[in-house]
């Protein structure tokens, strides 16, 4: 059977979601309890690879399992038992056979997280970044518009990335403000190495005046990586969702 | 002189805010990084003791200082480069000579803080207590009603204790709703060891149905800690702000 899971994770102890030589995965950890659970070695496919450090709220997983016990619809619960409290299954159901976490993924939605305070706050400084002043909502959505839809995100594609294109179709990028600060989230049909948080860079300064709409042209159709804003830090990225 | 600190703090890595012969304190840290900073060895005093895992957003503290050349006001900035990320000086100034963060303050203020979430969210349970449902707001408020004032709180005192008298003085306890969840805000003259916990637990249970108003006032007049909700988990308190 092909079961499908709903995984929540804290990144900040993890080389990323893919199993690394050196360094403990979300993917290795999770792999190892349902072997735990099972018996069973498995292959557990991701919607995308996570980087190190970068959090996820709804990370979509797959396996095949056969000669298992336990429901699918159950798997979660038993999983919990076996996995550190910093990744948590949230969902469990048996999914079409066909059905590959990764491959069928129509698209993925990532938030990046910003907070308003001088002093950072050790409460939340570890999920969200802490900025000193608000930053211009008008100037960040004109941009969010020049950078939404399909093209060639090569000026966000980190060095040492084996991307084979660098076309990507962005579909929506949405300020969400709070009392606290405001997350970005921004859904595409994939992401290059890096690029949402070199984009949320970017975009931040653009609400502070620092890169203008003509910037933000200039490093599309030119491709050049360093007329981008600079690339946030890991921790205040969360994947959101993947959609199907 | 006399520099009064704001400072914040995640006590998840912490035994509480005293120095304690075994296990590391925010107040012993904080001292050690004044020492490096000033080679001045100084009696930090805080507005109260967090335990063991409790955190704080506006713990007050003051120290006696003399022959040190950094400015009261410039302070909290040079300590933060030798603070530990998950300790954050946020204001300092020069204090009156008499001013005692323990002694001087006023009321201090609490906050619990509740997430609404079926499966624990990794990404802030360390910092707020996950519910599967809504508790009902309105029998919460009533029994806080009862609660508010000055009274003998003897049964959520914690065995153990040396509290010379168990009266204490509730000035307010608000629900403050977010879309996450809620917090619950408790104002009070002192508190008893793990008072606020039992406190937050006892309203709790008041709005699962599980305790009465009867059972509240009960609890209040014989003293008897056996009647109180369960004491909630540290993780979930923030010392808020004290007053002076």
């Amino acid at each position: 059977m092909n079961v499908k899971l709903v995984l929540s994770y804290n990144g900040a102890n993890y080389c990323g979601w893919q199993i690394q030589p050196n360094g403990v995965s979300v993917q290795g950890v999770v792999t190892d309890a349902i072997f735990k659970l099972t018996g069973k070695k498995v292959t557990l496919i991701g919607s995308g690879r996570t980087d190190a450090g970068v959090h996820a709220l709804g990370q979509i997983a797959n396996f095949k399992i056969e000669g298992c016990s336990v429901p699918p619809e159950k798997f979660y619960k038993a999983l919990n038992t076996l996995l550190p409290s910093d990744i948590r299954a949230c969902e469990s159901e048996l999914a079409d056979n066909d059905f590959n976490a990764r491959k069928s993924a129509k698209n993925k939605t990532y938030r990046y997280s910003f907070y308003y305070s001088e002093t950072e706050n050790p409460l939340i400084n570890g999920i969200a970044l802490a900025l000193q002043k608000k930053p211009n909502f008008s100037l960040m959505r004109k941009c969010a518009e020049i950078l939404k839809g399909k093209h060639d995100f090569k000026c966000f594609n980190a060095s040492g990335s084996g991307a084979k294109t660098t076309v990507r179709e962005i579909y929506e990028i949405d300020f969400i403000k709070k009392d606290f600060g405001f997350f970005v989230e921004v859904t595409g049909n994939g992401f290059l190495y890096n690029m949402v948080r070199t984009l949320a860079g970017t975009l931040l300064e653009v609400g502070y005046g620092i890169k203008t709409e003509e910037d933000v042209k200039n490093m599309l159709v030119s491709g050049n990586r360093s007329l981008c804003g600079k690339t946030l830090p890991a921790k205040g990225l969360t994947l959101l969702r993947a959609e199907y």
